[in-house]
């Protein structure tokens, strides 16, 4: 038995009037005088379920179709026909019902056909990709991480996966999680008290890692285009809709490329992902801009027919105070940037996305290429209209000399990093990269604001056995 | 300056007599007596290096030029030539030779035109991608890699990006590494002495995570064609060449499916990937099958020629059990096979990949399927010549009640799994997946034996510090 899925089924995947089968999921039944039942069945492949058109001749009609409830599972087929409906392409006129899964107790089940909170969908998030809503997340998630691996892929980028645990917390980006074998209960300690780290699993202290950036960039050095895209963890307890403590990041590494590279790069990656998403996830975008966010498609489209702007970090402080407008964080030489300023300047200022570099050198990491000023870096952000910063990058500080000042600058022991100076040392190039967080891009595409809402598993209080 | 990439310079990018600039590493650079040079550049693009051939004429020839050591990065502009060397498709007559970064101190550069053993290049695994076998491996690894996410995408599946930290231990795949932001050194305690772990980042006690299957699961009854593809982590001791603490799993898993739809599904995709590798990288394969294993590219055709052969459990210890082969792990029905089993079944008995399923339930998982006779599982693994186990997969057991019976014989509380047997209440299919190991795979298909040397960053003693 040729199985069709919803999406072929109502692009007319066989001829008008060919039978067909088809299986997924009961959204909704709804039964008209005449003696007819109407289902409505989907099974993830599309945004659209299609509708069965059941008569009440068939000869179970009574016995299993008038007992089908949402959420039943089914297999149904039927002949394909042009829908009378409108909205819909398709229908099935059904020969033969099947229910392959029953729901126990239909009252209980806790994806009704109505509008539900994100806040309750969360209590239910194994069920909750049923719904509409993250149905569509699920399908642009994937369509965004499959184009991302595209992009790269057909550049000649080489995907690195990067360690996930990692001995060293060079970053400082962050609280780490820490991973350990060692019995909780019975820590083994030192001599002068304290945990003796040389009996955990890998013979020291363990974190989970925050970016494979610095790893990536030893294989950039011998394989001159690469990229990383894992998951990366924050132990930061900010409770906030834009931060999670596990997501996944992308970060490609160029070299003998400088910043104006990264720049482009970032580009010509954010293109070509929402170029995708628009081409192939049409459905599902139109219900973000029907039901989510209204520009959600224009926006995307505003971005793509634009330019990026690159403005100095010097000047870009300039404009926010020449700008006359009031901001709750003041504006002068030295602050980071607050999501309030990015919006401006890429909202009201350009109208477009923005990108901002050469940061001042105390509000950026170790790593970042010292310009000739000596009070910047070569690093950039890449502002969008409607969300902020989506892309921080920077070239790199490939001079073994100037590193080491900012390692002590910043009180970083050298020692730690050997085998990151080790580099400088050995053929070292110009070459610089950027990071990309995929829930925040998979949350400014749809629209979907709460990053818990663009995951597959979000823990709450109440459920987070997962 | 437009770069050319040596993969295509040796496709002969631009037509021969025409300028170009390539930018890379020195891997060996020889003078003649008739005063020309010869450098050899790699840039990470495709297997082979390209030669520069360098007249005495060029300006920085006798500054520059004759202090040119392996390692060192250049951007050299010349003519591409077609090749009067033998091996060599086309050559570039340099007109300019740059130094980009030099090598500190030649002597003490650990990678020289000279073979290493792999021992020695893991201590030094930040520069081991400049060698012939890991540049090659690093290569082959992403093509195996993109190709599994292409497989599935052409087919219409969901990448969804299961939880890495989870509260859960239900499959009892082994030991977990633990995931903390408690202070170790103060360790809060409940008024029983008990670490109180509800201070925890997550509120519980939470661990690496060792599948995505049991969430995959969840989003496989809405979505019907899913996968995971992501780090799994195991804290066993077993410091074999074929174990890893983290490592890359791919698993799929299907609605409405069987164990013959699984099975189908293992031999589509693994064929699918050996494809590409052998289409893609046949410059790398070309290495591995001359220096590292003869058979790396004849076995990988040969199980594209081949049928995968199933066979039943019971009936497989019975042509053990007939073979007159003596084995190490005596055979009898009940036994997990053996990596000498394995081989004997596929090597010997049917020269091609064999598909063995329905294995005894008590050396199974939870939440593989019970077959009638109560006795054995619907569980398969694929075994390909040359290595043994290198899938393992099965259907999953949807009937509420019949898993239950298997949890309370293994003694697993229900309410870790309270959301898991959900799944079984509402509109539960047979369904089912596979788990595949990447790491495997690829040292299965370069021929390199140790997984440590198909991994970016492999930790030694040594070199912990990752």
């Amino acid at each position: 038995m040729a199985i069709t899925s919803i999406k072929e089924a109502l692009a007319g995947a066989v001829s008008s009037g060919g039978e067909i089968t088809i299986q997924g999921w009961i959204r909704t039944r709804r039964d008209s005088k005449a003696g007819i039942s109407f289902l409505n069945v989907h099974d993830g492949s599309c945004f659209d379920p299609i509708q069965i058109v059941v008569p009440k001749e068939l000869a179970n009609y009574e016995e299993t179709v008038l007992q089908i409830t949402s959420g039943c599972a089914v297999t149904i087929t039927g002949t394909l026909v042009q829908s009378q409906g409108k909205g819909q392409s398709f229908e099935i006129q059904a020969t033969q019902v099947t229910v392959v899964g029953w729901v126990e107790n239909p009252d209980s089940y806790p994806i009704q056909p109505k509008p539900h909170t994100v806040e309750f969908l969360r209590e239910v998030a194994h069920l909750r990709p049923r719904t509409n809503l993250i149905g569509a997340v699920t399908r642009v998630r994937n369509t965004i991480s499959q184009s991302i691996h595209q992009f790269f892929n057909e550049n000649g980028y080489c995907w690195i996966h990067t360690p996930i645990i990692t001995a060293s917390d060079c970053e400082g980006a962050g609280e780490l999680f820490r991973v350990s074998a060692l019995d909780m209960q019975n820590l083994p300690r030192t001599e002068q008290g304290n945990i003796d780290f040389s009996q955990d699993f890998f013979g020291c202290e363990s974190f989970l890692t925050v970016s494979g950036q610095l790893n990536v960039e030893a294989y950039c050095l011998a394989m001159s285009k690469v990229y990383t895209f894992g998951p990366t963890f924050r132990a930061e307890n900010s409770n906030t809709s834009r931060h999670l403590a596990e997501f996944w990041m992308v970060e490609p590494e160029i070299a003998f490329a400088d910043l104006k590279d990264v720049i482009q790069l970032a580009e010509n990656m954010l293109k070509y992902v929402f170029n995708k998403v628009l081409s192939e996830r049409a459905d599902d975008m139109d219900f973000f801009a029907k039901r989510v966010e209204k520009t959600a498609i224009s926006r995307l489209q505003h971005i793509l027919e634009s330019q990026f702007v690159e403005i100095d970090y010097t000047d870009a402080i300039k404009i926010l105070q020449d700008s006359g407008k009031k901001f709750e964080h003041p504006v002068s030489w030295g602050i980071d940037l607050q999501t309030e300023h990015e919006r401006f300047l890429s909202e009201e200022h350009v109208k477009a996305p923005v990108v901002v570099s050469n940061y001042p050198k105390d509000i950026k990491a170790f790593y970042m290429r010292m310009n000739d000023d000596n009070k910047t870096v070569a690093a950039m952000d890449v502002l969008a209209p409607g969300i902020g910063e989506i892309i921080g990058g920077s070239q790199r500080e490939e001079r073994l000399d100037k590193l080491d000042l900012r390692l002590d600058e910043m009180g970083i022991p050298k020692e730690s990093l050997g085998w990151y100076r080790d580099l400088r040392r050995y053929g070292t190039v110009p070459h610089g990269g950027f990071g990309l967080g995929l829930e925040r891009l998979v949350s400014y595409i749809t629209g979907v604001a709460n990053v818990r809402d663009v995951i597959p598993f979000p823990r709450t209080r109440r459920n987070a056995g997962f």
